[in-house]
């Protein structure tokens, strides 16, 4: 009941046992074309298996079930292929999963299935990289504050927030990229790591089973050396980390006082009939309720390293469910966190208005810069921080405060107190962050 | 495909969506039923409602679907609700969910569906007490040796690792009971936790509410205050630890080179045709890994109690699947393990052999401090660790070194020699420990 | 140079390398003395040890050093302790350490530090609850907004915000009051667990050793069975959830734009000469830093659970650091807390402008119940629906939406608007709430 | 007390708090030059300002507790330093941390240690792959039992083990090479990310800054974007699961009943006077205890990425001792393993000798191929099957059987059978895995 609100259908279609079933059958058939290629199987022997890996004639439920005494789902999975086979070809049934362990087709069907969540994952983030670089490019000079432990601060951009966005964005893209494009390898070792019943054949054999998946050829079988698995886990962890910041920036910036911006409405979205007022940020929450799970059970992933001898007692088998709900919901919140930014709605009066809270004193540090050149800072520091002093305890604006004084009046117009009060005149470089951050989106877009 | 391998059918049962359903739907009933006697609703209504609140009238991943806007399920299925209410009284229709917020109705359904999986696991845990007493009892004195950083160091008895195992299972046990009889509450506090839709009636209403679920009654709505979440999550994680501690023990004694023990036998389990030789702990093993994300999902839990005001903004949203995995996977590592210590092949005679390995040097300290009675013990201890090293030297027994040693040789006999070497010998209060651990296990039984 | 921003000076003196070699030269006094009362020892003898148990004559430092070959400090305090003795009595240094294995000394150290840093953070948390009580009392009837996913809901009091905290902090208090008083055991079980070296005298010794500590008494040895340590993470980390929710409560409202709450001003707290308008809420800030991390270190002691055997081959050893630093940020967490609570700032008029925030439509709910009994629920929710419609989109009160609607004009009177909008008068239940956690309070009170 | 049991004195004093008080001097000092060569300050000034930034004039302990108030060290340390300055120049005084944050100096000092970690790090690293390396040479061919979930399985060799062991060991290696090489960055964005206070100047003066530094220069300030903090965590987590699983082979390894290795003896190290023929693996035992709690910290960090708008309000806070701590503890497993790998004594005997410990049914899956190419498959796998079961249930070696086996008598000579059986004549592909991982490594070798 609670999976669809956490996880789009494609994702879960994609890691659901079902696709793993699938992957496995890949696996059993990948093998059986290799062992052709490298001469052990007959053509017809691994045709004949190629064509039983079927999924629709396997039912994943009750391979789950008879694959409790062994305590994972191959055997029983080779068993029932096997049957098919036979069905066809007696001598095509002897060599199905040839030279294969259990775990091999189970890691191996990992990889295929963490490559297709991963596709689809990588499909979210570009788009959320494309509208965090739009948000940055349209909101480049739209003023809002700047805060720091919650407390207002000094003025900012929200393309400057939106640049912030990119570039973390852009950096876990990378990650992702490159761990679907070299991480994920075949696994092929027999029963203890040494191709044994493979003879003399078994790196041909490796050679061609990783070629024809699509999947690098690792050095030497990996069944204890889980880095891989550990960097599947850590590279969602960052993504999650990533998005969580972005949800918890909207969380906050949508709360009734600040309503600087709203999640795009939908249907039923957020809202409620009897608090009209409301506009929920249920995107972001689920976003970041998605972001905090995944990283625990990137955890457990990385935890499950330390794996003994030639294959482990417990911490491979923790591996499976952690890995598919960490693509799952990793992929829920970036589908989410896409919906957001891709039709987020600014309200740039209200970031402005919020600028005016602190009645001025948001640009006390640079009036007093701009003071200083006329006084000497010492001065000017002293004359600013008593007007700041006075403002707060009276509950006026600096501005009245620094316009009022006399010693201020004589070296400062008006109109440069209020110059020196605009927020739009003390940006510093956020501009040109901004434009940097665009330059890096640009050069890291495909072509 | 996962599934079935780590959880057992009736656990996952007790934790699927259509569980949380039911329970939702119970409390919605509860809820009528409460409003009924606090004289808010017609009795009529409220048994009208009570009648629609059947869970075959229902499908969980429709609600899941629709409630994928709201970020949770509960205003889907008041939706549907009201809507069967109204097939039988416009009139109770408007009295479906009176009063309560969504995250009342999700909250006391997770208080539900917690209770009837921690019967379940209480079930389980019964079952490990009982075999590990058991245990402890029938191999009081049988000898093994006691292993510190898996060296061995001195002799000890199986049974007191049994009951070491026992006391920490009836420690558990205890925290399990407490958790189920008083750690449960109903949730009833309204959109903000004030009960305002409820007027005056609030309390009665509460409290018929958590009398009619069985449910202690907070002192004030816990929406926000999750104590109760984290404690079902620590308790679980204290479990999993207890149970992870006799997983290892057994997998390490059940190993080629050690042989202390083997899991029970069964149909297609822990064995291969081809490799004949081998009892894999697959009960153990597939424990041990539930275990491990058992206390991952705890962690989840309590870093979800840091909750924003009156409804936090994701961090509830975080529990729902954490929670029910949990408890699936801690009543999986129960129900093997239990499967395991009921049914556990203990090979004393291998246990004795094994005692040898250090041919005598295990029992090195006991032959010091019986020659220091003879000879001053700086003496003693100079003349046994001589004879140590020369037996690890040349690989001899240290029983030929003693008897041998000429000077030994006047004070001790070759069967006083032999008395110091015998490990039933070397036990200390072994066999009272094994006392102590079953007459806590009869004080803690229930009559 | 980070310690003390997160730590108080007498926490970190509960838990450091000092006080945990102190408590450990406390235990090895203990069994001197029961040694002695279980006419093992000499009198004199165990004088002599417990004279020299006195930490000023040794350097916890240099026994740090001298115990990396043997992976804990136990040995070289050993042998330091004995060369001290036996200064004074060679007859005596027999004695030191007498029966006792490295773990039996750590450990009930352990017991020890943990007791004097749990006193420490009990002092804190009452007067958590304290002031807790204070506010829930002294703001029982503060009006102010309920907020859910950081969204206005409806009114509610900051009497029952603080009574929230309370109900929390004093659960959390119960759990630790409980680990203090029956969660600490002395452990003593020689090198495996069977007292060998000490023949009949084990459980004497055991005795008197628990006795002089004033620890419980295990019924066996627990060197691998650590619920011990792993309930004092989860007390640990249930504390520190709930003092992460206070956190972020603060936080929250001391946002500039919500402006709530101030945390208590202090020299140089918070402030900043730069940025004069600011208000950080430090303590607030690294209690929930403080929190996170206790969580995780709570987490490295529940996974510390599954060990080996008779003594563990690596678990053990992660405890240490972890349990001295979980205890030591827990309490610097409940420290800042506490200071925050009894000083807190509550601006009740900014609370009171907040309610506005949504011009009147946080009561929509109740004026259309309140119209509902005029003229029919669905025409009251229709025309209350529309009207909060239009002063969303024109921007305008919900008050001046209902008054100048005809129909509702009709059967409302403006005084009876006001009243429908006023949100005093929708609190339901909040008041009676706040009541029984002061009830509990009360009742928890030591007396 | 426990520390240098853990952290090797080196690596300590890289992450200490003086180490980051020095670093957070770098920083300010770099600061003092950019400034200069951006024209901001003058050269004289920033040469007075470099001259203090000597960290033999300040007190980290003094600054932790000055810290307090503001919740971090940099404003105490920046009075300090101005101080310090001031009694050179007053005019010099003006320009310390003249545009900078607090958290621009301690994130830029969170590089600076991390980079000198790293090159420790990195340097016990290349000492565990050359020692990998050499051993996967030495025991190319060293026969062993291949186990799998604690179960001999069939032959393997030990170099393959080593191997494994080393290929993981190279991917660590690469991460943290790239981490070190390019993932480090300066931080300078001043009190809002906009570098407003250095007007035009900012770029300029944080390229020049990096520059001095030798660190990146990030597009965007990072304050709240924790990419590179969580990579620096997940790096060391992925080498902590590496040196983890090394570990735990070892410590497996080194169990009395297997005897295969022994770490490097070591005065004091492991042994008993007591328990002589104890040989603890504890090297390997504190390395392990060290990965736990290495990725426990790692999640801290990785948690710590949801900040909030442009400085965070706690995770901030709760980075600095972690990825002290998690630097410190991944440095001293590294160091413990190397210090195994490049010392351990191999017991090659023991590994042959184990081999034997199923009598001969290691090697039924060969027997039973061998056979199937005079007998057919059916036949031939019936016939071993059988074999095996009296070999099993009457305690004989599976050669008796064979050889008894009048059908098997007739096709295969004692002399086959004998071959059948042999582990050296069932390895497979072993010695060419080893060949692929020394390839690996001499590739991945600096030149």
């Amino acid at each position: 009941m609670f999976g669809p609100i956490f996880v789009p259908d494609a994702l879960r279609a994609a890691v659901c046992g079902r696709a793993w079933m699938r992957a496995m059958l890949d696996a059993e058939a990948a093998l059986a074309v290799a062992g052709a290629r490298a001469g052990l199987i007959p053509t017809e022997a691994a045709e004949a298996i190629v064509r039983c890996c079927d999924a629709d004639l396997f039912d994943p439920a009750k391979l789950g079930r008879e694959g409790r005494p062994a305590g994972n789902p191959a055997p029983a999975l080779v068993r029932a292929l096997t049957e098919e086979v036979s069905k066809v070809s007696e001598d095509a049934a002897r060599h199905v999963h040839r030279g294969a362990t259990s775990q091999d087709i189970t890691d191996t069907a990992a990889m295929l299935v963490s490559r297709r969540a991963l596709d689809l994952i990588l499909g979210e983030v570009d788009g959320i990289s494309d509208a965090c670089a739009t948000l940055a490019r349209d909101h480049r000079d739209t003023l809002m504050a700047g805060r720091t432990l919650l407390q207002q601060a000094l003025p900012t951009t929200f393309g400057l927030k939106a640049a912030g966005w990119l570039v973390s964005v852009l950096e876990a893209r990378r990650r992702l990229s490159e761990l679907r494009a070299s991480g994920l390898a075949a696994q092929l070792g027999g029963a203890a790591g040494t191709l044994a019943s493979l003879g003399d054949s078994g790196l041909p054999v490796l050679r061609e089973f990783a070629l024809e998946l699509g999947l690098a050829e690792a050095p030497v079988p990996w069944h204890t050396d889980r880095t891989r698995i550990s960097e599947i886990g850590t590279t969602l962890s960052l993504l999650a980390g990533v998005l969580a910041k972005i949800s918890h920036d909207v969380i906050l910036m949508a709360q009734t006082e600040v309503g600087e911006v709203s999640e795009p409405a939908g249907e039923g979205r957020g809202g409620s009939s009897t608090l009209p007022h409301k506009r929920n940020p249920v995107l972001s929450v689920t976003a970041a309720a998605n972001a905090c799970r995944v990283q625990n059970l990137a955890h457990t992933l990385q935890a499950a390293m330390a794996q003994e001898h030639e294959r482990a007692a417990g911490a491979w088998h923790s591996e499976w469910e952690a890995l598919s709900e960490a693509l799952a919901l990793a992929g829920g919140a970036a589908a989410n966190v896409r919906e957001v930014v891709e039709g987020l709605e600014v309200h740039q009066e209200k970031m402005r208005e919020n600028l005016g809270a602190t009645r001025g004193m948001l640009l006390a540090e640079n009036a007093a810069t701009v003071l200083s050149e006329r006084l000497g800072r010492l001065e000017a520091h002293g004359l600013v921080e008593a007007a700041c002093r006075r403002a707060l305890a009276e509950n006026r604006h600096l501005r009245e405060e620094l316009v009022q004084d006399e010693r201020i009046g004589r070296v400062l117009t008006e109109a440069e107190i209020d110059a020196a009060l605009d927020p739009a005149g003390y940006l510093g470089s956020a501009g040109a962050f901004v434009d940097r951050a665009l330059e890096l989106y640009r050069e890291e877009e495909p072509s």
